[in-house]
């Protein structure tokens, strides 16, 4: 068993600092690295030691593994925590990182490699009952080959970059007439994309939900899945709103796709935490679609049901220690949501809106958790994801959830940049949310800008408030001892004086 | 069934925007009162409409039952909820609100009398089989009688007054040598404090642990418990530090316990949430102390615990509702930790210490909660109990609850006013409090202002740390990528630079 001393945080902004916290908790030092671009951030303050690693573009500072490699020998670190994206799933890097004799808080660089590409990962599935999309089982480059498969698997098909992710390289085909000019896009923009214009086949699911599974290994052959996540609230194939558990399965069908999540994370001898995305059909059937190697965004909706903190158990199984428990131990308790704070206008396409966060006040009280590295004053900066901060409510069930996420919407005081709290109301208020009846084309089915315009930015709204006020004040005179702030819309600022205040 | 449309909160500070925030998830429309002293206050702002009552005293306003109810007739509002301190406990007040035709979110008035009074509660809970602390059975003056029932009882004794609390009127008796002066002493205290010399006479326990059991019954006879809070961690009688569930009840002991309290509640005819605190001898026997009608400050550990929002449970029970659960289907999931932070310097007798919040950032992240009713750039007022904030943290053990409460303590930067955040830190790291090893001397055993010393305030600390510093700067002359930021004691704040930047 190696007991980790020092951790080095080999990211930026709220996971830096999630990671930080929980470090903190066990006894462990902490070592930041920070860009030119985050000075001033909030996890350079919070780590023991901070070092500045370079410019402010990722490049040239978060995605410098051999500089981070040089500190880390420079101030004595014995581990790396890679948070999500920068070199988080980069196998190269962590294969250095072992070979410096570091500890590498994740799976190992094999399992990251296979799980890496989509087709080495089904190829590697292909022993257990994994469902699986139907299509090819292998890259294809060659036109009338894949027409046959198309034809097999029947359109509407789905053209896949080998390589891809985030929709890049992507089409949908409807009809055979539009393949061939659908498939030579779709290759000549994977190679462009990826330098690989290898493409895959697949039936497309037309109203799919995004379901993932969270799973943890540890070195000693354990693996146990620590249930759902939904994720189907997505804007240009990202991830807005989570919850835990979904609003959708039944208990067998969790335990179905449970134990295919460990299977797939058996089939790579996985370690540490990762998630077994799947994608379900209208009819309840579930696919495989792949397995990120490393601590998810939305990983804070696991937690509260859960009751555990994921950064500490990938840090103890980093250690070499065991699960301190098994499937049967874990029990879902109480609904979980977290909504992505992005400095994005949902009204402009959602847009990044980037500038000061010139008043920022979070939210608080019971069921509230917001995981940020933003504080008032600071620049959201340009060269990084916008997300400001992730807003994660909880409750004893997913109606208590929801109410708590729409009051802590309306607490939340965020001026300077515009963000998608307002788009987080609008879902959390919508029917179809509210009742379950979703997928992953809500925006597209139910979400125009219009309808978007309700709340504070809405001129009739502050006219109807300023009127009341104006009645209000005027009752004042007569009874001494009436209201001094006026009834608000449900939809407004939690704080009614605020409000009216700086208009 | 009464549908609670408006709902006034006649209370200040964290509890009334606590109760705010419950009934704004509720869809309840809400209204605020305030004092002279409280214009800027934060549950001002967040209650829908606010009211001004009157003076900064609260004799002038939260204790002006008439007023409150004028303005609950001229805003339409149908229930009040009181909150704690103040008019919670007021059997007159609650009366007069149900004579209006109003909700009082409480028990009934007849509870809250009978249970008012220690005599009168410890003869109503007769017919249970209630433990009790052996002694006069009535209230005593005469001295001679009361020197038979000490005699019985054994020395030590306690001479408590019946209409007493916090600790006024209350004498230690060692030997019967002394008793006939203590006596009249406490009878003639007893006068003055309360118009009322009667006291009664008890066995003194001399290292008893604190443990009450949280009940809630509603109007159709059902009641349970919510398990235990241990608060043994005192200073002058009063509660600083609180934990769920307590860390030496065993499962048995928390059964019979918990029945006993909610015979208490049943011999009263309870409804809504109260509170039964019991002594815990060294030999884990328990004796019943008395019954507080009305929502415990400490109410949030209980919350986080069993996954219930304690007001809204209050406010259904008003309704009319019958509780949505019985005995069987509650458990105990996890630990939580409550740190009362006061306006008070632990290093000086812990006097209150009032002035402005110069600094005022709340600690975030997993496992934490901060329910407080201030904001940076606020004044304490000097009219009401200090209490800035309530720093509660819950994790999977209360091993993971300590871990997160001291680093919730690291986090929070106060600046301004001297707080109790230091003594927290002490009590959450002393082995006594760590083992489990404690009752309510806890702070004549093991504390004094000496051994506060640590952390930001330490000047050696201080110096040592600048120390680091300089040699840090200077090798980062050497090595351009080397720290900038020096390691630093375990018991300091979390934010490195900060810490330094502001001195």
């Amino acid at each position: 068993m190696k007991q980790i001393k020092k951790l080095l945080v080999a990211n930026r902004g709220e996971i830096a600092l999630r990671v930080l916290r929980s470090a903190r908790e066990m006894g462990i030092q902490t070592v930041a690295i920070y860009s030119e671009a985050d000075r001033q951030a909030l996890h350079v303050r919070y780590a023991d030691e901070a070092v500045c690693v370079g410019g402010p573009q990722s490049s040239e500072s978060y995605l410098r593994g051999d500089k981070i490699l040089e500190v880390c020998r420079q101030l004595g670190v014995d581990a790396i925590h890679p948070g999500y994206g920068f070199l988080s799933e980069n196998a190269a890097f962590a294969r250095k990182v072992k070979e410096a004799g570091l500890i590498f808080v994740g799976p190992s660089p094999e399992a990251m490699e296979l799980m890496g590409s989509k087709l080495a990962a089904k190829a590697a599935v292909a022993d257990f009952d994994i469902p699986m999309v139907p299509g090819t089982e292998e890259a294809i480059t060659d036109v009338e080959a894949a027409k046959v498969v198309a034809r097999q698997v029947g359109f509407p098909i789905l053209i896949k970059a080998s390589a891809g992710g985030g929709g890049k390289g992507m089409r949908i085909v409807n009809a055979e007439s539009e393949f061939e000019e659908q498939m030579q896009l779709a290759v000549s923009e994977a190679t462009s994309a990826f330098g690989d214009g290898a493409v895959f086949i697949e039936k497309y699911i037309g109203s799919p939900r995004h379901i993932e599974i969270q799973v943890l290994g540890d070195e000693h052959g354990n693996i146990v899945h620590l249930f759902e996540r939904e994720c189907s609230i997505q804007r240009r194939h990202q991830k807005v709103i989570e919850e835990a558990p979904s609003s959708v399965l039944t208990p067998e069908l969790r335990e179905q796709m449970g134990r295919a999540a460990v299977d797939v994370a058996r089939a790579c001898n996985y370690t540490g935490a990762g998630t077994v995305e799947f994608l379900l059909d209208e009819n309840h059937n579930f696919y495989f679609l792949e397995m990120n190697t490393r601590l998810q965004v939305e990983h804070p909706v696991t937690e509260q049901i859960t009751g555990l903190d994921l950064v500490k158990e990938q840090i103890r199984v980093a250690q070499g220690e065991p699960l301190p428990f098994q499937q049967d131990d874990l029990t879902i308790t109480g609904h979980a949501l977290e909504l992505r704070v992005y400095a994005e206008d949902p009204a402009n396409n959602f847009l990044p809106d980037i500038g000061t966060l010139s008043t920022y006040v979070r939210p608080q009280g019971p069921g509230v958790r917001v995981d940020d590295g933003f504080e008032q004053g600071m620049d959201i900066p340009i060269y990084y994801d916008p997300m400001i901060a992730k807003l994660v409510t909880f409750g004893k069930d997913r109606a208590e959830a929801i109410a708590r996420m729409l009051r802590a919407i309306d607490e939340y005081q965020i001026t300077g940049i515009e963000t998608t709290l307002s788009f987080g109301r609008f879902v959390l208020q919508h029917p179809a949310f509210v009742g379950g009846n979703f997928d992953t084309n809500f925006i597209r089915d139910h979400f125009t800008p219009a309808n978007l315009a309700i709340g504070t930015d809405d001129e009739a709204e502050i006219n109807k408030l300023a009127a009341v006020l104006g009645a209000t004040l005027l009752a004042e005179k007569k009874t001494p001892i009436v209201a001094a702030t006026p009834e608000s819309s449900a939809t407004g600022s939690a704080w009614k004086r605020n409000r009216l205040g700086t208009r």
